[in-house]
């Protein structure tokens, strides 16, 4: 039988690991499941947060400084939270976001180097208290995912996080394997290199676990 | 002699105390007496600062939650810090800035009542520990800065914060109050009902005397 409890799974990995595909995915699937779920995206996924992402993303901001890139995904984050993401949990659905919390620590503490401990503390007053109860990590190098992320969109097309080079998502892959190895409970390795279908099955097998007994 | 180092001068207060107008007097009078001035505002200052200044004061964004108006204002006031305000100083200028920190803990901190601890942690991130060398805090009563106000704009055109009514600014106002007891060596009161010219004299000795000698 299952838990009909709100539950908040989020789904972290560097650009072209396939999270998109798959929460779609899913989200069709729990919705066949009889499960409602709301999906979301960082930054963004509110109306305040669009504009906050368009401040982001946008590649002729070059100047941005790493700790303004803290606020602003935090800005983003604290909305998303208070008017989405905790009052569907409350309302008992399934909520699926596209990164979050573990996505500053990686990309801003480590990949920016400015220090993970300072990214966590600003985010805790962000968050309110409200950590995800699940955490899928799409485990891929960033040469086979720049070359999907090129593939499918061109090189002229890449926004400004996603042109920074190897050695930064080299670091920001790092600080997530170090983040599941610190909560492997909570953070659960998906091996991103194999076929979506494949990849598929495996997190509908974790996600159904953890829904109906909170084990996995 | 006039001490050439560069100093960072903080403008505070309600809106409508006549904040504005008393910065540029006093910037032309310094360059007068040939100090180098960079004015600038918050939150704004820079481009990213002013997209994140017009996602803040935005009138239709009545659901932003007080913690994300907390890291958006956060956000701005990095990117002034470390492109505008650190290098003009380490240049010898004279910056005067219209609003800063301060701004935050008693608009946010107690305004919004989220806490003023939490707000100045947020704010020592953003700020890499810089903090103003003298603060002018503007001293007038909301029922006076608001008539200012609404004389020189019109009911209609008051932007999402200047919205708030009384009770919010009497909070801010106290909050003032309180920074200025705790800190009455930074942070200089300024009796703001006063005529416009004795205000400016008032200030014009108040930061010579600073530049000159760091005492007041």
């Amino acid at each position: 039988m299952t838990d009909r409890r709100g539950r908040f799974i989020t789904f972290e990995g560097i650009d072209g690991a396939g999270k998109t595909t798959q929460i779609e995915r899913l989200a069709g699937w729990l919705e066949e499941q009889g499960r409602r779920v709301v999906c979301t995206r960082e930054p963004g996924g509110t109306r305040i947060g669009d504009a906050v992402r368009a401040v982001l993303l946008n590649p002729e901001h070059t100047e941005m400084t790493a700790r303004t890139e803290v606020l602003l995904y935090a800005a983003s984050r604290a909305q998303l939270v208070d008017q989405i993401i905790r009052p569907a949990i409350e309302d008992g659905a399934v909520v699926l976001c596209d990164r979050f919390v573990d996505a500053s620590v990686a990309y801003q503490g480590a990949g920016l180097r400015i220090g993970e401990q300072a990214v966590r503390e600003v985010n805790t007053f962000a968050l309110g208290n409200l950590m995800p109860d699940l955490t899928l990590w799409f485990d891929i190098d960033w040469a086979q995912a720049s070359e999907r992320l090129l593939a499918r969109r061109g090189a002229g097309r890449l926004d400004r996080i996603e042109q920074r080079g190897r050695d930064f998502f080299d670091r920001v892959a790092n600080a997530f394997r170090v983040l599941q190895t610190t909560e492997p409970r909570r953070i659960q390795r998906i091996d991103a290199r194999r076929d979506v279908e494949t990849i598929q099955q495996e997190i509908r097998r974790i996600v159904w676990n953890h829904i109906n007994n909170d084990l996995e």
